[in-house]
């Protein structure tokens, strides 16, 4: 593998925001500029303005780009770059984004699954460089996985690299956005720990400060905890209680040398690194808890940016040189 | 990597039976023996038992014998050759079964989990042939796991390859054997499918055909399932809601190529391969459920033992070539 001598484009897709930047040979991000979603435009919308904030990216970083890097949710299709109606997308039918960007940038685009880009980043320039075995979890508008296995990112066989957010820690619990009971993206994704807070409100027969807000957030149900909320801190000490066990099972699973958590709900407070890494520590087994470090996103919250970029130059090495 | 010319003695030690047997470089299997564990006899005895049984095996095939390879229950140390105190051998604290085999046949030893075997001998010569990603999970007295990811054997930080058996599939349910409420273990395995028609049985107000029996086994459990018994109905109808449950888990985890399941569990019936399928297709994600196969260990039930042969091969080829 050489290293490339030319920029990388890097579109992120997420449910909420989009995030686009200029990713440099040495990971370094220019021109980075981070706009609302707005996904009730529709996709047509939404990628003009993904576009022409990458065009703008381009021109103040000023760098010569050679290729597109496209980070979204799953499901989709990496070979043909098709997004597949992800589940924070629900418009987005089949929606070819990694040819619709190549056209409009001249040059050869890359789409990866958004978890799976925060893990190459990571591993590439993070918190998990030089890990055999690494897994990363985003806990964000939904939740999302990707791993390092023995040295090289997990495609999976039907490319989506793994999804950790469809684990189940709750059976016959909430409905989740794939139709299936229980999973942790039921629980612990920003849209679902504000939906059930919500829920808790509606049925609440005590007092609680979230009472009083027009719309719950999931950063507003973490502060109210923090407050002494009791309603708030059940819906905390539960997204806490099913994210440390969905980890747990993970260290089991993979028995992996470490495991970062990246999104917005890590950044909500230091408390969940300190209750995720006592339950491994308490309920993991032994050796596997001894032998996995817990970190925090290193280049949070970019790290699907630079994955994707990262993501793009690989492939076009693998079908350039190989 | 060389073919190997020499046969190797292959040593299976699972918490109810001993399993002995010459593996040619073929894969074929001569001077097969089976004993029952009797592992309340300590590790001692035990061990005079195994070794005994391999000395008739390969006085028995007559070949020519280059290695001894072990599996054994988890959690092991794969570098030292020592067994530290799995689950089903409690009694197992600290034995150095590798380096006890090696002075006993005067060759090389090697131990291995013994789901890391199984996934091996499935790999090597059984239902997983090819795969890039594989699962095997090992439904027996006790719950195990062992993957093939990136086309490599699958060893974790810890050198324990994964522990299917401790996902959580029912929070705060019952005690597993590793301290923690609720894994797989505590539901699927033969000894915990007995152990809660027993609790069930003990506390019935229904007639069933279970409460004749002096000792309930999960063999037990199934017949009267199948003859239609209503407190056996719903015992298995569990067993097989959490196995669906946990393989759906493993699907969405690993995007696998294949699941392969063995261990005496599945050899009790049909119907736990069509509802784990029907499980994987109505609840997995659909990418990744139309991408995996399921399949029945090839080499059952003896895929660990062919295993421990293919690990021994290929850990003395690592450090004589490398």
């Amino acid at each position: 593998m050489t290293a490339p001598t030319r920029s990388t484009l890097a579109l992120d897709i997420g449910g909420t925001k989009l995030a686009v930047g200029v990713v440099a040979p040495d990971g370094s991000v220019h021109g980075l500029r981070v706009i609302p979603t707005d996904k009730h435009e529709g996709p047509d919308a939404v990628l003009a303005r993904l576009f022409a904030a990458g065009h703008l990216a381009i021109a103040e970083a000023g760098h010569d780009v050679g290729a597109v890097g496209i980070s979204c949710g799953g499901p989709l299709d990496a070979d043909t770059g098709v997004v597949m109606r992800p589940l924070n997308l629900p418009d987005w039918d089949d929606v070819p984004v990694g040819p619709l960007a190549a056209r409009e940038f001249g040059v050869p685009a890359h789409l990866v699954n958004d978890a799976t880009a925060g893990m190459l980043g990571e591993a590439a320039s993070g918190a998990a460089v030089g890990a055999r075995n690494a897994i990363y979890l985003t806990l964000s508008t939904g939740v999302g996985g990707g791993a390092v296995l023995n040295g090289l990112p997990h495609r999976g066989a039907a490319g989506n690299g793994g999804e950790f957010g469809h684990v189940m820690v709750r059976p016959f619990g909430r409905r989740c956005t794939c139709g299936r009971l229980g999973c942790l993206e039921a629980y612990a994704s920003g849209t679902s720990i504000a939906a059930r807070a919500r829920d808790a409100v509606a049925s609440a027969t005590e007092p609680t400060v979230l009472a009083a807000l027009d719309t719950v957030r999931a950063e507003d149900v973490v502060a109210a905890a923090d407050a002494g909320d009791p309603l708030a801190r059940r819906i905390w000490d539960e997204t806490l209680d099913v994210i440390g066990q969905a980890v747990t099972d993970l260290v089991n699973t993979f028995e992996p040398d470490v495991v970062v958590l990246g999104g917005g709900v890590t950044r909500s407070g230091g408390e969940l690194f300190d209750r995720v890494r006592r339950t491994i520590d308490a309920t993991a087994m032994a050796p596997a808890a001894a032998a996995v470090r817990l970190e925090r996103a290193a280049l949070a919250p970019y790290e699907c940016l630079v994955g994707a970029a990262v993501h793009a130059v690989t492939r076009i090495e693998e079908t350039t040189h190989v």
